[in-house]
């Protein structure tokens, strides 16, 4: 019989936000898949450290490249480096930062995978958004109002993305973050503006408005800002 | 010494799906508040159940009735009925479906507790939304996509909710879930729309197109739907 492929999600960062299905999955799975990219190194992988004993230990490197040939192929290797377990009848977990469903390059292999004919299953993890909110103990929406995640590309203008109604949460701004943070100053959100630096990781930090986080910044990869219609 | 707090999201409905965390955090307080509403009735409670062996369970019944009045007042009750326990130096878990941070009646009580200087800590829980993607095995979002989280009111307007770009969960349609999916189809998202009810619940039923969903519908509090750009 031929092995089957779980996407898991790790949560945010603290090891004790992993679910049990996830916790239980990884312990029954002889193989465990964990992503390499520039961005978020062994992350996924530093989560779940103390339930990988006598595991066998598959790095998949994702190429972060501009140039979408680039990024498929290594897509396409990690796929082909995990079905060689799935047939020989092993049960591979991969393991991905945050929520399989959400921005995860996880889900590009998943599809390949899945396209093959292999049996797959997706363990949903938590957000950083989530977590970012409840770290600073305020809401991501409530009522009527509606939430946008935005993803900060290079090309993207903060402008529009800001037309949209409701709350925001701007992830992955990266080296754009000075300049989104200016933006919504102008714009009149420098008060209901929430920064969160590695939520729930080692020397994680909370902002609560602009003006706080420019006294004191810390940036990076794990930054992002829940941006609040009303305070 | 006060006791503190806990806001506990309990996930969309798998037990297995509580976090270590949330787990922990049960266990160490003496006092469980679970939400009793017209909608969810004791879901969260039913989740946790097999942690709560030898706990004080205080149900606080929230008001839904179209009267803010009412509805603050329940609030304000459930807040001070806790506060009885904080006050005698026990710590409350209040458990949540979900994430407490996510449309949650849970953090109106939150804001009084807090507002009284007891110290309180959320922990995040897993989204129908993301539990929901999982079940489907598709993407919510990738690359520099989008994602809008819509609650659908009864004088909400489907048409002027479609006008946000990007991909889209529509969540607690309820009765307007026909005429809903209707204007979806009319707009040419028939094939684009995904349809959950009760994700990771008992009774659980996936539809990857409205025409699936038409030829055999559930529908009900817990049925979200997931409108993609693109398939």
């Amino acid at each position: 019989m031929k092995g089957r492929l779980y996407g898991i999600g790790a949560g945010p960062g603290d090891p004790e936000l992993l679910t049990v299905k996830a916790i239980k999955t990884i312990q029954k799975c002889s193989v465990i898949a964990v992503p390499k990219t520039n961005n978020d190194e062994s992350t996924a992988f530093s989560i779940a450290e103390k339930y990988l004993d006598e595991k066998e230990i598959l790095e998949c490197h994702f190429e972060m490249d501009k140039d979408i040939v680039k990024r498929k192929e290594s897509r396409q290797k990690a796929a082909e480096d995990i079905i060689q377990f799935l047939d020989r009848g092993k049960d591979v977990a991969f393991i991905t930062l945050g929520d399989p469903t959400t921005y995860s390059t996880y889900m590009y292999v998943h599809e390949i995978i899945t396209s093959k004919g292999f049996a797959t299953e997706i363990i949903p993890g938590i957000t950083s958004y989530a977590a970012a909110a409840a770290a600073l103990g305020i809401r991501l929406c409530e009522g009527h109002e509606t939430l946008t995640i935005l993803p900060m590309g290079h090309n993207d203008t903060i402008d529009e993305l800001l037309n949209y109604p409701g709350n925001k949460v701007i992830m992955k701004s990266g080296e754009n973050l000075l300049h989104v943070l200016n933006r919504l100053k102008e714009r009149g959100y420098g008060e209901k503006t929430n920064i969160v630096y590695r939520a729930t990781m080692e020397g994680q930090r909370l902002y609560t408005s602009i003006k706080e986080y420019e006294q004191s910044p810390a940036s990076g990869y794990f930054t992002l800002a829940i941006v609040k219609e009303k305070n």
